[in-house]
């Protein structure tokens, strides 16, 4: 197979073509800080804007991927471009039952022709990393109209989620019980759309007006966030879910300020990378000189005067 | 209660004083960045080196809290002093089970007169956040002899340990089945000494060999690292484990380029962290201007490009 030029990758993104979307993505995601992957992004960047950015969250177990499948199914049948991108876990410690979950995702979404792209969230960032956001606008330059990310419930990537989203559907279900005091901290502030799963099991109403208490007692700003229950089995609820995700859209499209906000965000995590290429060098440099670092624990200096020393000297 | 002064805090921590030692604690954790943070940590580091840092990850449920309370009464009948600082886990969706977990320790605990403190692992930074790093220098200048670390096993956090502990121990236990290809990527290069724990269960001895194996494969360093098994219900092999803890402390000792490896990494975050400091006020007032950032969209100028334009600007 022949290894695409960044011009190909680049026009092939522009042009929808599939081959082109998982390369960028790659490049991105493998290749990240390098002049290629920020020349796609460069060029791709005008022809964004178009689709929607879904953000899905809430606990492991709650059903967030039968519900993506359901969603993109319904959403696909209407003709509308879906592509989903699920964040992995970060835990050294499992991955196996997440993988397979993954693989049955997957799947189920490639007969309706949803494009879904696993994306491994690395590094030492908690949040969602900056290929998460890289893989978000080449999707959306290759006209999807909805972008789905999932986030799997389990750290910080699962609050970072509202700045990456349009619209950000929290799905709760019956049986949270003591641990909806834990929930509400954090989680409460970033939906726009509540979903209760589940909505065939014992205590779903229940945890509906929970939910809806707990709204209820919150700050209110201009958007209301509704409360829907779904069964992710029969499809029921599916409808009016859909419903709201559109009416989110609208709402954003007629708030620039909304938009401002995001890219503000971004910017300013960006600028934070920026200034760490910048200093790179300096830095490393500073960090190889064993004869500086050797004097600096004889001398019992802490990092942070060591730190504040050397910035002075550099920046 | 009277409000401690700074220069009360820094002597309190230096004569081992806990009310000192949990202001001191308080400080560094949730007024971080401020001049009298850094003035605590500045004080107090020429009086750091002397205790053993032990990180314990394993998976969740694997009986990690049970062991440091083993540990902690085994180590301290010896006569050392004993702290424990406890990583909370930053799920948004998750918190009220592994509350009662941390009570019951600090409860056991504390009859064997082991300081004991919850840390939560907050912001976006999904590796041990820097209040981690302080709070281990506090207790190390109030004279612990060993300060044991334990991370929850559910993030970046699991892996970033190596890079604060001296000894890191990993807890493995029978029964992990297909969990352990997953488990091998990462961890088995972080561990000093591996623990089997449960050797009461069936497939204890074969997740030993197991383990045993891998590390046969693994690249090898100077320093081998054992895997014993131990049980937490009756003491068995706490002794055996001890004794390799200590081991691993003489041969950490005997290597200085060890502690200048890890004085170099955490002088690197620290430097990003003071360059951000650095900036803080060039990049605020320049994403406080509404008219620059609504230009920028208009533009469609991707973010990569727009801070770019900005460092060369500042920096």
């Amino acid at each position: 197979m022949k290894v695409l030029k960044i011009e190909e990758i680049v026009q092939g993104i522009l042009d929808g073509n599939r081959r082109a979307v998982s390369r960028g993505i790659s490049v991105v995601e493998n290749d990240y800080d390098t002049a290629a992957a920020r020349r796609i992004i460069r060029e791709i960047f005008p022809h964004t804007g178009h689709a929607q950015i879904v953000g899905i969250t809430g606990p492991p177990g709650i059903g967030k991927s039968t519900m993506i499948g359901n969603l993109s199914a319904t959403l696909s049948k209407k003709g509308f471009r879906i592509s989903v991108v699920a964040i992995d876990a970060s835990s050294p410690f499992s991955g196996g039952s997440l993988l397979g979950n993954r693989i049955r995702m997957q799947e189920s979404l490639s007969k309706y022709g949803v494009y879904m792209r696993s994306l491994a969230n690395r590094g030492l960032n908690g949040g969602l990393s900056r290929s998460v956001w890289d893989t978000v606008k080449i999707l959306d330059a290759s006209g999807s109209d909805y972008i789905i990310v999932e986030t799997v419930g389990a750290g910080q990537a699962d609050l970072d989620i509202v700045n990456l989203a349009d619209t950000v559907i929290v799905v709760l279900g019956p049986g949270l019980g003591d641990e909806i005091q834990a929930i509400k901290a954090g989680i409460m502030e970033i939906g726009h759309v509540f979903v209760i799963n589940k909505m065939d099991r014992q205590g779903a109403f229940i945890a509906m007006k929970d939910i809806e208490e707990t709204l209820a007692m919150s700050p209110k700003g201009e958007w209301k966030p509704p409360v829907i229950g779904v069964n992710s089995l029969n499809g029921e609820g599916y409808e009016a879910f859909i419903e709201k995700i559109q009416e989110h859209r609208s709402f954003v499209k007629s708030h620039s300020d909304l938009t401002m906000r995001k890219f503000r965000t971004e910017l300013q995590r960006t600028i934070l990378e920026e200034l760490r290429r910048r200093f790179e060098s300096d830095i490393s440099h500073f960090l190889s000189d064993n004869e500086e670092i050797k004097q600096l624990v004889r001398d019992k200096i802490d990092p942070y005067s060591a730190a504040e020393k050397l910035v002075k000297k550099i920046a």
